[in-house]
């Protein structure tokens, strides 16, 4: 299956700007996350939120991240991510932060998931649903 | 002089929140840095680039905050700011952190900016066209 | 009553200097937070661990911090602090971000801290033994 | 060639906790830096300050974390570092964020750093006192 590409619009703050004068190197993976977030609500419909009431939670168990291009506090850039695969405990969701003019990637990468349950912390089958909803 | 209030809406992310499920309380004031270096170039047509290539930076001098609400993730808001003095080397803005949907403030409070030379490092003198351009 | 006035070392990271080459003014914040963290256990014997325990938390009502000197990465810091008072809901800490060497104060101020219950997440009356605790 | 293993101990901060009440996933990313620039002082001689002095900067270009136990505030961490290839213009280094007292690793991974040349912005050469200097 070919899962669809996801895109959400990020803002850069002053405040993740570092000493380089360019945004910190490890924002770019909280970019990810609020990119992520924001499509489980708007492109999965199950908030994160929503995952914590059934008794789940999303943690990552691995990241790659390749550095491309340097971001200023002035640029423009959407985060878009891809799953790639679901099953069993973990998803593993591709990305690329691309600066919105110019169209060019400025990191790509990807993160590995691992659904744990909330009551016992350890990893857990994800519910046929959740793969579901997730096969958009 | 009544200065004006300007507004900026800030997205809250996910890596904002703290161990208590909330906006950790030093984002908050990340957030007024953000709306400000928004308005500077929105309202004032001055952009903090802009005062680094005529040699000057605002420093904060000083900060007061009163937090009146905790924030969610799921919480949209907007930071109110308005001057309420500039003169000699320093401008003092109010701000106020409030809901978009209730209108409630969840924080307020004042900063102080000092302008300083970035050749020297010390305070200086806003030249008067700045004054003029911030008396809006 | 006059307080102790407790000591804390703060190392400063890299990712806490922003583009201005020094210490990020909200970090400053979170130096104090640290130092309070461990003053907790070191100086009261009652981590914030132990105040949950017992259905308690220490949240930020109000801060005030005046900026007196930059810091650079390079800087040897201790975060000093001082209960100013404490009674009914709150208590307020005085507090000094100092560099080792010289002793120069980098910035000051104070926070004033409501203990909320964590069953209503409201104000709640310090109770007599933590204060008593605290009176050292 | 085998190089070194070298050791920092990181205090984790109140502020590097996020909503999981765990050390937020990007900070460990952020705690190998500091190991780092320490590493850089103590055991290469050669601080980021005198990089910078000759021209020269170290960038991020490639990172990959694998997280395998969460970090509670209170656990004691040390960074471990290795030099694993020096050559042309860029440095690997493996990396292991390891709990101080069972010894146990709750992440490795490594970061592959470009050096650049301050003046135009590009990788370039390391200089061979510099390979010599890293070659512990």
């Amino acid at each position: 299956m070919e899962y669809s590409i996801f895109e959400t619009e990020i803002k850069i703050r002053p405040d993740d700007i570092d000493s380089n004068q360019h945004v910190h190197n490890t924002k770019f993976l909280d970019y990810v996350l609020a990119a992520r977030y924001e499509q489980m609500i708007n492109n999965y419909k199950m908030s994160m939120a929503e995952f914590h009431e059934r008794g789940f939670n999303w943690v990552v168990s691995s990241t790659t991240i390749n550095y491309k291009k340097a971001l200023k506090l002035s640029d423009k850039i959407v985060v878009r991510t891809q799953l790639v695969e679901i099953a069993a405990a973990q998803s593993r969701v591709n990305f690329w932060i691309v600066l919105k003019e110019s169209g060019k990637v400025a990191a790509d990468g990807f993160i590995l998931y691992t659904m744990i349950s909330l009551r016992s912390g350890r990893a857990t089958r994800i519910p046929e649903d959740i793969i579901k909803r997730y096969s958009v």
